[in-house]
């Protein structure tokens, strides 16, 4: 019999972001577990399935878990919100993996909140864009810090995930005076989404300068235009290139 | 009666990856229009909707025609692979939406390729990381190369779309010069998808050095490892973090 842990990516939190393949994933797992919040959102679909759920911080036993309970025969969904690689568990079960060997892991993308905020501001991240997080619980913030400077100098589109949090009121604005310092316009166009596919849903489009004294909570995503980037009608738009050879 | 395209990413090229929301829209819509290859994808599933097929070639037409068949009256999904937005036809619907101010246009995320790809690999974007086009189409190369010495500079996985065709034979080894060049390690740990989710689907996981002399085609994704990138047991993992505060 397959021991098997699928690592699910369910998107930005409804079911109608749910790839097919989630869903199939889903269907053929014994237990669904995972972070309380994506949980719940699964098993009232799936009510008669066993259920393990933990709180934020608990991740790595939460992986060890879904493996040692594959390995004793279960098949088992461990579910993620947005992508099950970025910034999610696929990292952590893959690494732990090799001690349980007879146990299959499937990774099952979904879409991340790069793609289903960018959805709702338009196209911000029609070019290259870079995705940093301004978490410094597990990396260091001159890590973080080279990496917006970088971005800044690349002229990338950028998406901020974990823009701030209680701890971090302040990283939003450190991180856009960082961007400011190495030389991004303040007129750049930027966009900010909360709660994607949740209720409370809101988007809105806004100067660098306006965005470096907002303040957000952790159900935001933070996107910062590249020098070809427009606010058009109320959309955020990058175009597909520096668009010379095209006639709009 | 509302006027509406659907600008909807379908992810790789198989429905497993089709979301219920890209679903939904394909089944409201009158007409599925794209390039021929996802048309082809969709209306085998919608036998009896109108299509419109267009070359690759054709896409700003394709925009237009899509807006003006809405103007119409009837409901366009206009289909993109991958997401829709991430190089996808959602900027230049947007930037000619309002020449069609009736029409309203709703932009329906998909999974991306550095999504599915990564997916294959195991979680090569775990951590932040840059999204990079070597098309030089609609970009100055001037543009790509900065970029890529930037993204080298942060230390960022990266991921390459677009890393080769017939007239760019050698732009990916062009593209690891660069990022040797720029400190990058010869033994950081690359990967290479091709044919996700369609038949003949592979992935293989390489130095940098064994990636720059390897030739690939259009249909290929490739993932650049940061500094912190393992190869594990045929898995291709970045570390969320330095991940020194975790018990693995």
């Amino acid at each position: 019999m397959a021991k098997r842990v699928y690592v699910v990516g369910l998107g930005p939190g409804d079911q109608k972001y749910f790839t097919a393949q989630a869903r199939a994933a889903l269907e053929d797992a014994q237990v669904l577990c995972g972070y309380t919040v994506y949980v719940d959102l699964v098993s009232g679909l799936f009510p008669d399935k066993e259920t393990y759920a933990t709180p934020m911080r608990r991740e790595i036993d939460r992986c060890r878990w879904a493996l040692e309970t594959a390995e004793g025969g279960k098949t088992v969904a461990l579910v993620c919100s947005g992508d099950a690689g970025v910034y999610g568990m696929a990292g952590p079960v893959l690494q732990l993996a090799p001690q349980f060997p007879e146990v299959d892991v499937e990774v099952i993308p979904g879409v991340t909140s790069a793609l289903s905020g960018g959805a709702l501001l338009g196209a911000p991240i029609g070019h290259d864009f870079c995705v940093i997080s301004l978490s410094d619980l597990l990396t260091p913030w001159e890590v973080i810090e080279n990496r917006l400077r970088r971005a800044a100098q690349g002229d990338f589109s950028v998406v901020l995930y974990n823009p701030a949090s209680h701890k971090r009121a302040d990283y939003l604005q450190k991180a856009c005076d960082i961007l400011l310092d190495a030389g991004v316009s303040p007129n750049t166009v930027c966009g900010c989404v909360r709660n994607t596919g949740r209720p409370g849903e809101e988007s809105r489009i806004l100067t660098l300068a306006e965005l470096r004294d907002t303040h957000l909570d952790m159900f935001s995503t933070v996107f910062i235009g590249s020098s070809t980037t427009q606010a058009d009608h109320g959309r955020m738009i990058t175009p597909r290139g520096y668009e010379k050879k095209q006639n709009l």
